[in-house]
């Protein structure tokens, strides 16, 4: 905590904020008398938010959080962005659990900045604390691990979803996977946090920090966890196994285009989770689209520009939002399409596009699903006159020179 | 390992000695190969064998793991008493074991000190290597520590029938728990234990250590478990607080006096945990008194003497024999009995027991049920004439000066 006495907002004001997209705040009481105290006192509140130390590779999924970080750092509070690299750097010399190779300093190192140059997209550099656990995990005893183990049981473990399952349909838990939760909850014993950010499939691991802060006689932690974003699918949660996600080093005309491809229901989603609009704006804003004051693409622009300025600049994220429009939204080819020569004679459609479009990296059967949900069509020419669906994957790929085709909603074809 | 070429028994006469009286050895083969390589190049093996490091009061039970030690030091094999301080030097902060309180290193050193003073009494203190656990425990850092616990399972842990019992009761378990069975286990990395000798109920933890040595690329130990020896009842095993046990510090008389007492059934089983007689003496003994050569009555005093000897000396055995045979076989009153004074008029027998013979530390329930079984008998004399049962509870003392009593089989009490 900084010995300077800073000037809060009111813990009203502050709840309505930290309280945004939030699954679950444990318990509210505790986090009102923290804040009440902070805010009297002038004294910030140390907010912890754990990362694991393997090379990172960031999507908006993840920013979540950060976002939530911010919001706090933007309230006068100290975050802490901690780096799990003491276990990392373990390693697992039975290759059982998926963290098979120990981390070198060097990389732990290596990984950090490349945190840190994506995070800092977001957080702010100079209001960011980064700590690695290994600075305090590094000097602990066998003994002092013992004692901490102590705090937890067997059953409590067990309670834990995953371990449950893995439990009961007899697939093998190592004990050092108990060792785990009690490390990260006794990083909070070190970081004294007075609130640690978790998404929701971390709670077990947040509230045992609470546990082993009690158990160390300190204050207990207040657990924040935050939602897991939807993908752009608006069903299962952004993940790069599922393709459905905007990594936050996409180019800024892939991102502002995926984002402007999502439903307008998940548009209110990441408004909610992603947006830097005050709570105030925020509200305004949605009701504009709901009253049907604000149109849902209009809106839906204001947020894709937001977001891609965040990762890119204001500049880049303006122009990827003129090549939108003139692509999309005034039916203009874009420059960067695909040029391949006209199909042979009789030859099928889809060994046609797999033949002619190695680059897309679309296999036969993802033609053939494309065109069976009607995304592949075809104009006579540039100014996209005449357009037709291919439904037929069976059918012969018939077009001549100077035809556009589409595929999905962002790859251009020109027949040359 | 020492350096020195030995010659040992025959791989055949040592596997007698050494599965006399053994509950298990696992795997026997293993006990095989390692005999005969040992036996072939003249290099002893390791044998461990651990102890708490609480403060000891040995009793004739604990004696049967320390006569397998010696029978190893007789064969020529380097014997290690591992007395586990590391544990017991942490302490449990939570009181939730029975281990409360941390142990000092003085207190360790004070108990190890108890210890030697009892167990070389059994082992001979030249062949015997005192370690501690602490030795390497104390360095071992907590990321050791975890890459140890990568060895196990929790499945694994609760196949141990306590944890297993305990966790189907919901009685917590710590997780501290499951880290001390591989803290044994890893003893005997360090020791890289040939054999490892433990009572039935350690078997778990034996066999841990069997598996964290493949872990770490040592050939297994093989595990020798040792019977829980019968108290004198014959029934439960020796404990103290079922008072059926003979403490190794029981004056001479006492233990000689309880070792007579026990059943002709039970003799021969401590003849073949407890005695130091070979092999071949052994069977021809139990074969003397089966065929009715040998009186058991015999065989018991020659059993009660060489025991007594162990613990004291062939004199105070001796002694203590003599005295035996004149207080119960030629029935004289020993000079050691009670002196107290005649009854009150109409007094109850036990109120009256109970008020004389404070020093016997019996209550009236035990005198009522002394009575019930018929152990309180009355003599005349001091020549033990005219003996009379005393068989009512209920009876009024009806006693004279020069009577003799006797309560039990050697409490002896005059009437003044």
């Amino acid at each position: 905590m900084s010995s300077k006495k800073k000037n809060f907002d009111s813990v009203e004001k502050q709840l309505e904020l930290i309280s945004r997209g939030c699954e679950e705040i444990l318990p509210l009481e505790e986090l009102k008398k923290k804040l009440t105290f902070s805010h009297k006192n002038g004294v910030p509140l140390t907010i912890k938010a754990g990362f694991d130390p393997s090379a990172p590779d960031l999507h908006l999924g993840h920013t979540v959080l950060l976002q939530k970080m911010k919001q706090f750092q933007d309230l006068g509070h100290q975050v802490y962005f901690l780096i799990g690299d003491f276990t990392g750097m373990i390693g697992d010399p039975t290759g059982k659990t998926s963290m098979r190779k120990a981390l070198s300093r060097e990389e732990v190192q290596e990984n950090a900045k490349t945190y840190e140059k994506q995070v800092y997209k977001v957080l702010d550099p100079e209001k960011t604390q980064v700590a690695f656990n290994s600075q305090w995990m590094e000097s602990m005893s066998a003994a002092q691990l013992i004692e901490l183990s102590t705090h937890s049981t067997v059953a409590r473990m067990l309670e834990r979803d995953d371990f449950q399952k893995r439990y009961e349909s007899s697939s093998p838990i190592s004990i050092r996977e108990f060792l785990y939760p009690l490390i990260q909850g006794y990083d909070s014993v070190q970081l004294k946090a007075d609130v640690e950010l978790g998404g929701t499939d971390q709670k077990f691991n947040l509230l045992m920090g609470r546990e082993l802060q009690k158990a160390y006689d300190q204050e207990p932690q207040v657990v924040i966890t935050m939602p897991l974003l939807e993908g752009l699918d608006g069903v299962a949660k952004m993940s790069k196994s599922l393709d459905n996600y905007i990594g936050i080093e996409d180019s800024p005309k892939d991102m502002y285009g995926k984002l402007m491809s999502m439903s307008d229901t998940l548009m209110i989603r990441y408004y909610e989770l992603l947006s830097d609009l005050s709570s105030e704006e925020f509200t305004k804003r949605r009701a504009e689209i709901e009253e049907g004051k604000l149109h849902p693409k209009k809106a839906k622009s204001l947020l894709a520009l937001e977001i891609t300025s965040r990762f890119h600049s204001k500049e880049l994220a303006e122009s990827a939002a003129q090549d939108f429009e003139s692509q999309f939204s005034q039916k203009k080819v874009p420059e960067d399409r695909f040029h391949i020569q006209a199909p042979q004679v009789n030859e099928n459609i889809i060994d046609y596009l797999a033949r002619s479009l190695p680059d897309l990296k679309f296999s036969k059967g993802d033609f053939r699903r494309l065109i069976k949900q009607g995304g592949i069509r075809c104009y006579q020419n540039i100014e996209l006159e005449n357009e037709q669906k291919i439904n037929d994957p069976m059918s012969t790929a018939k077009f001549e020179k100077g035809n556009i085709l589409k595929l999905g909603k962002r790859n251009w074809v020109e027949i040359k």
